[in-house]
């Protein structure tokens, strides 16, 4: 079955995401009270299918590999989740199924992360599904994560662990083998964003963004900001087991890993005293964070060294569109 | 010449319309102090090459267009526009002089109405262009225009003149002689949202709406929100020159006109002895209103009447994707 009108549509499928204010998207536009006191933190990304996603991949992760890359950049500035607005343009063909999973997707994340739909559109499109989120959150004002800010000296952290998302993308393209368990094709199709460490290290961190387009591509755009050098220890990065087991076996693979994109993981400078603290806080947040370096004086230019010590030219710094 | 990296194409095109709390489009997310004590109103409206608009069309007045839409969602709920974020999925042989046009669109649009751009997403689709916005607006508590309370006895309202936008794109398609003025295709490429007419009937209109999809489809959804019914006088319908001159040499072009949508004029309900204060108000914000009809008792339909009060059968009766 294919889609029925957009009206029904909307009613059918969307409605069940509304929350306060959204005018149960029966009206021109959704009316929110800010919270008092309150900055409001703004982002939009849009997923292509076939570039952002696999049009094979299940609904359900499609819709929320799309509330979880633009939640992940509520959480590099450290900000609650308030809200989003969504439009969606949809080839004719599409199956309502297709939509029902979509939707039931974004409704569980709803849940998990504490946010509703307040508006959007629904359109067609003679071409790929293309997907638009904007996601509201908010902070105490002054105290969002930037970018900018990082110092020599610096030390550099990164949440959770690298490459995973890179690799599983290779998995589910079949040009690597799948692990056991099937953690990289999860890792590319289901992002965590790590709010509660965002929140956590507010006041703390210097400088911080999510390692989207590849760890030393975004770490480049941090020396960039903060007007500094940094030095990355290719061995101190963080690796999950599937990870570690493909690069151990395929060396070749590290520029992969370092420059792939797609971890959605939190990437912060600390002052270097600082680290039992940030520790401590990662640990009330449930997240783990790794030491993989410093930033220091000079161009903003990323070195990337190996365990020996001696610098790595990497083939492959990150991704970009066009 | 084709699109640069994503990282130079937003510093070279869209950084320009960065407004503050943008963060220079540097950053994961922008910043913004709501205004204090007002209701934030938030909308977004997609549009497809091919489906919205036209891919010869000027890429100035597809940029101008796209907000413009959206203003138009403000306009409905009388709000004040604030900011933008927009994400736009561009094929990858987009020309960088498409852009430029695109983003000089925005700009002038941008001064006109007030607003900059607070953030977004650009990438590449191996489709057609696919652009969405989503848009902030502000009104004073409780005061933004709704579509629910219409009662019967109120006079039904509608701003500028209706059937312009659809025999537009008839005329830009080449199904229908372009008038001298070039007033019809003008008309389609560059809606006029009527902000200051919105914002001049909070606390008198008891429903409004933006005409979008068709003024019968439209006003039967103040009908069913409202919960009554309307009597539209087909002959009350303001028309411009050029849309009159058509209609008069083939008067079967009236559904297209009452129902073809792209209008972007606002619908809204009045009480019956506020005629003289609507259209002072109307007045003072500059915008020509017209009554064409009343809502009535019964169920939420649209009957529409012809010049000598006969019931008219309309075949087409709005848009809807899919």
């Amino acid at each position: 079955m294919t889609l029925p009108g957009e009206f029904a549509l909307i009613a059918r499928h969307f409605r069940k995401l509304a929350g306060p204010g959204a005018l149960d998207l029966a009206d021109d536009a959704a009316l929110l009270d800010p919270p008092p006191g309150r900055q409001l933190v703004l982002a939009a990304d849009a997923m292509v299918a076939g570039v952002h996603f696999l049009p094979e991949d299940p609904p359900e992760e499609i819709g929320r590999k799309l509330l979880r890359v633009n939640l992940s950049d509520l959480a590099a500035m450290g900000a609650v989740p308030l809200g989003y607005l969504m439009t969606t343009a949809l080839p004719p063909g599409t199956p309502e199924a297709w939509l029902a999973g979509f939707v039931a997707g974004l409704a569980a994340d709803q849940a998990e992360y504490g946010l509703s739909v307040l508006g959007g559109d629904t359109v067609s499109i003679p071409g790929p599904t293309s997907l638009s989120l904007t996601i509201l959150g908010h902070v105490a004002p002054g105290a969002a994560l930037r970018r900018a800010g990082a110092r020599p000296g610096d030390e550099i952290w990164v949440s959770g662990s690298i490459g995973d998302g890179a690799l599983g993308l290779r998995v589910l393209q079949g040009k690597l083998p799948a692990d056991a368990g099937g953690h990289l094709a999860r890792r590319y199709r289901l992002p965590q964003p790590r709010l509660a460490l965002g929140q956590a290290l507010s006041g703390l961190a210097r400088a911080a963004m999510d390692v989207s387009d590849g760890l030393v591509q975004d770490l480049g755009h941090l020396c960039r900001a903060g007007g500094c050098g940094a030095v990355l220890r290719a061995d101190a990065v963080p690796l999950s087991p599937a990870a570690a087991a493909l690069l151990a076996g395929d060396p070749a693979l590290l520029p992969l890993v370092l420059g792939g994109g797609d971890d959605y993981e939190l990437l912060f400078a600390a002052p270097s005293g600082e680290a039992a603290e940030v520790a401590a806080r990662a640990a009330r947040a449930g997240v783990p964070v790794t030491r993989i370096g410093a930033f220091v004086e000079g161009a903003p230019e990323v070195q990337v060294l190996d365990a020996a010590g001696a610098p790595l030219t990497l083939p492959r710094l990150g991704w970009s569109h066009f």
